[in-house]
C-alpha cells in the first residue's frame, strides 16, 4: 500500500508559497496505515503534469494530487486529468448547485461564468463534495491505481481528506499497520542525546526505526513500526518507550504526536490552578501567540504585554525609568522588572518576561546583537538567565522563545 | 538551464516537518535566472535516494540535496552520494578544525566521536564550509551535471546557499533571464481580479506568465518573464504592471518580492512620523508579532497588550468593567474602548483592537464562534467593524489580523 502526493503550482517551485499541503496529507495517510514514498511538487505544465502521472501511478498504488483547480486561466489539472484518463469534462449539477449556495451565503452576489466552470469535471471522475469551497474534489481509477485531485487551498484539501478521501481509501484497501510514536525532548542537543542512548538504539528490532528531528534546542525522536501484527508493534514500541524513559526521562517533555512545550506547560497549570501572563520585549508576541493559538488556553492564560519600545516598559508597565536608566534596558533587573510587575498587573501566578536585542542593529540597550534576557516569576520569587543566541533576528527571537517556555516548565515541574 | 532539487527524509513524508528548505532554494535559484522544474521529498532509504538521484540529473543540469546529514545514525545521504559516484570517504582537516572549534566556542565540551565523522567527506567532493554547524556541503559532479549536497537545518542550508553555492553557480553557468514580479494586493477574491483582468490578461505576451496566489483574502499576482533579452523583459514586465494599476490600482499594496500589508503599514507610519501600538484579545500576540518580527518595527511600533482573558481587559488596559457587563466582551464598545484605552496608554497616534470569539466553544461573550470585533483608533477617533469570519479557530485567527492590517492600512492612505 503505497501512495504518492503530487503537488502543482509554479509558486511552490519559485518558492513563493511553502508546501504545507504534503506534510498534512502525508501524516493523515500515515496514521491510516498508508505509507507515502513520495511527494513531487511539478510545475502548471501540462507535460510536467502528464509524465508525473505517469512515473508516481508506476510505483504507488495511490496518487493524491492538489492544485491547479481554481477558476483562473493558470489552473490546467482538471484538463490535464481529462487527457490523462481520455474522459471528457460535464458539467456536475450537484456541484453547481453547492457553487451558488456558497456564492449565495458568502459573497452575495451572483454567480460568474468563471465560477460555473468550477462544476465541470471529467464524466468518469467521482466528485467529492468540497464544503469548504467551490472547487470539488475528484477519484478517478486506471489500470487499478487510484488518482484523487484536490484543490490546493489548504482548508479545503483539508477538509476534503477527512470528510470524503480518507474514509474511502480506509474502505477500499487494505493496509498494513504503521505505528509512530513521537518523543519530544527540550534542553539536550542531537548528538549528545545520540550518544547516551546508543546502546539502545542497537538493541532496537529491525522493524523499528528511529528519526531525530532537531529544531532550535528541542529534539523530536520518533520510532516507527510497520508490520502485520498490530498488538506486537504496540507492545515493542511501548516497551522501548519505558526504556528510553529510563535512559534520558529527565529531558522528555511528552508523548503525543503534536505535543509542544506550551501544551505541556498548559496542561501542568491547569493541573495545580495556576495562571500565567507574559511581558514581551525582543520576542514581540510570540510566545503570548504560541499559548493563545491553542483552544483552552483561557483556563491558564490571562495575557501580556508587548513592550517594544523603550518607555512602553515604564507606561504600560509601570517599571521604574530609573532601573532602565541604571542597568540599562537589556539587563537581569530590567528583565526581572517586567516579570514580576505583569504578573501583579494580571495577578497570575507565574511570569515570563523577555528582553534583549534580536538585531540587526544595537538597539537602545546596547549589548551585542543576540544577547537577550529571561525572567520567570514564580509564586516564591523570581529568576533570569542571560543568552547570547546568533546573530540571525527570527533564529534569536525563535531561540528566546524556546528558552523561556524550557525556563517556565522546569519550574513547573519541580 | 534546469534546477531539480530533492529533500530528504522520513519526517517530510510523514508530515512532521514542513519542507520550508525547498521554498527558500527554489526563491533563490530563481532570483539569478536558473529555473526549478521539480522538488522530490524522499525517503532515508539507500535506494530511494540512488533512483532520485539518477531520475533527477537525466533531466536536470543542477540537482541540489537536503537532508541525512547529521551525525545521527539515520542520517545516510553522504555514504549513498559515495556509492552514487563510486567514490570513498576521507577524512578533511579543514571541517575537523572547524567542527572542533565549533564545540569549544557553543558546546563547552570535547568534541565527540560521532561528531568528528562530520569531517569525512567523498574524496571528489569540493566541500563548502558551513559557517552555521557542523555537516559541510558538498559540491559533486558526474557526466557534466552538478550536485550539491547540503544539510536539512535551515539557516545552515541559508548560509551554505548564500556563501558558497549561488556564487558558484553563477559563476559555472550561462543563464536565461527569469524575471519575476510580485504584485500584492487586499480586500478582493481571487475570481472578482480575474473577472477585472481578463482582457489585460488575454493580452499578456507569450514570455509572460500570470499567477494567482489567494491567502485568507490576500491575493498575490505573479508575473514571471523568461527569455535572453533582459531589457525587453523588463520594459514588458513594467508597462503591463502600468496597465494593471490603471484597472485595479485601489486594491494595490506593494510591488516588493516579500511585500506585506505589515511591512506597507510600517513604511507609511515612518514617513508620516506616526506610532501604532496594538490591544489583542482573540488574536493573542499574533498581530504585534507580525509587526516584530521585521527589522525596525521600532522606529513605529511601541508595543501592545495582549488582554486574553476578561479581566485583564480591566486589569491592564483600564476598559470600564460595567461596560463590558453591559454590552458583553465581545462587542464592538469593548473592540473601540481596548483601542483608545491602549492607544492612550502607549502614547501612540494609531491603535488595532481585537476582539471575539476562534472557537472551539463559546467564551465569555457568548457570541456564534467565529464573531470578531476590530477597532481602529486614529488621530481623529475611532471606527470598528464586526465579521463572522469561519468555524476554524487557526482560519478566524488569520482572518481577523489580515482584515485589522487591511483596516489599518486603507487609513493610512487617507
Amino acid at each position: 500500500m503505497y501512495a504518492e502526493i503530487i503537488t502543482i503550482g509554479d509558486e511552490i517551485l519559485i518558492g513563493q508559497i511553502i508546501d504545507s499541503n504534503s506534510a498534512f496529507m502525508g501524516k493523515e495517510l500515515s496514521k491510516i496505515g498508508v505509507d507515502v514514498c513520495r511527494i513531487t511538487s511539478i510545475k502548471d505544465e501540462k507535460e510536467d503534469i502528464l509524465n508525473a502521472l505517469q512515473e508516481a501511478s508506476s510505483r504507488a498504488d495511490i496518487v493524491l494530487i492538489t492544485g491547479g483547480l481554481g477558476p483562473t486561466k493558470d489552473d490546467i489539472t482538471k484538463h490535464t486529468l481529462c487527457e490523462y484518463f481520455n474522459d471528457t469534462l460535464v458539467l456536475n449539477k450537484e456541484v453547481l448547485v453547492h457553487v451558488k449556495e456558497l456564492f449565495a451565503k458568502y459573497i452575495s452576489a451572483p454567480i460568474s461564468e468563471v465560477n460555473k466552470q468550477q462544476a465541470l469535471v471529467p464524466s468518469t471522475a467521482t466528485v467529492l463534495m468540497n464544503q469548504y469551497g467551490t472547487a470539488p474534489g475528484m477519484w478517478l481509477e486506471k489500470n487499478n491505481k487510484v488518482f484523487i485531485s484536490m484543490p490546493g487551498v489548504p482548508y479545503e484539501m483539508k477538509g476534503l481528506m477527512k470528510d470524503e478521501v480518507l474514509p474511502r481509501i480506509q474502505k477500499r484497501f487494505k493496509r498494513p499497520y504503521i505505528i509512530h510514536k513521537t518523543i519530544l525532548t527540550h534542553g539536550m542537543g542531537e548528538s549528545s542525546i545520540a550518544e547516551k542512548i546508543e546502546d539502545w538504539e542497537n538493541d532496537l528490532p529491525q522493524f523499528i526505526k528511529l528519526a531525530y528531528l532537531p529544531s532550535l534546542g528541542r529534539v523530536r525522536l520518533r520510532l516507527s513500526a510497520k508490520g502485520t501484527d498490530e498488538k506486537l508493534l504496540l507492545d515493542t514500541i511501548n516497551s522501548n518507550v519505558i526504556s528510553l524513559d529510563a535512559i534520558i526521562g529527565d529531558v522528555i517533555v511528552g508523548y503525543e504526536e503534536d505535543q509542544t512545550i506550551e501544551k505541556g506547560i498548559g496542561k501542568l497549570l491547569v493541573k495545580k490552578n495556576k495562571t500565567l501572563s507574559v511581558a514581551e520585549s525582543c520576542t514581540g508576541g510570540m510566545i503570548a501567540h504560541s499559548f493563545t493559538i491553542n483552544e483552552g488556553a483561557s483556563a491558564y492564560f490571562n495575557g501580556g504585554v508587548v513592550t517594544y519600545a523603550t518607555q512602553s516598559k515604564v507606561d504600560i508597565l509601570g517599571v521604574d525609568a530609573d532601573l532602565i536608566k541604571t542597568y540599562t534596558v537589556t539587563s537581569t533587573e530590567v528583565a526581572e522588572a517586567m516579570s514580576l510587575k505583569v504578573k501583579e498587573k494580571l495577578k497570575t501566578d507565574y511570569a515570563i518576561a523577555t528582553t534583549g536585542n534580536a538585531g540587526p542593529t544595537r538597539g537602545d540597550g546596547d549589548v551585542e546583537v543576540g544577547t537577550v534576557f529571561i525572567a520567570i516569576a514564580t509564586p516564591e520569587g523570581v529568576f533570569s538567565e542571560k543568552h547570547v543566541f546568533s546573530n540571525l533576528r527570527e533564529r534569536t527571537i525563535g531561540k528566546t522563545v524556546n528558552k523561556s517556555l524550557e525556563l517556565l516548565y522546569n519550574e513547573l515541574l519541580k
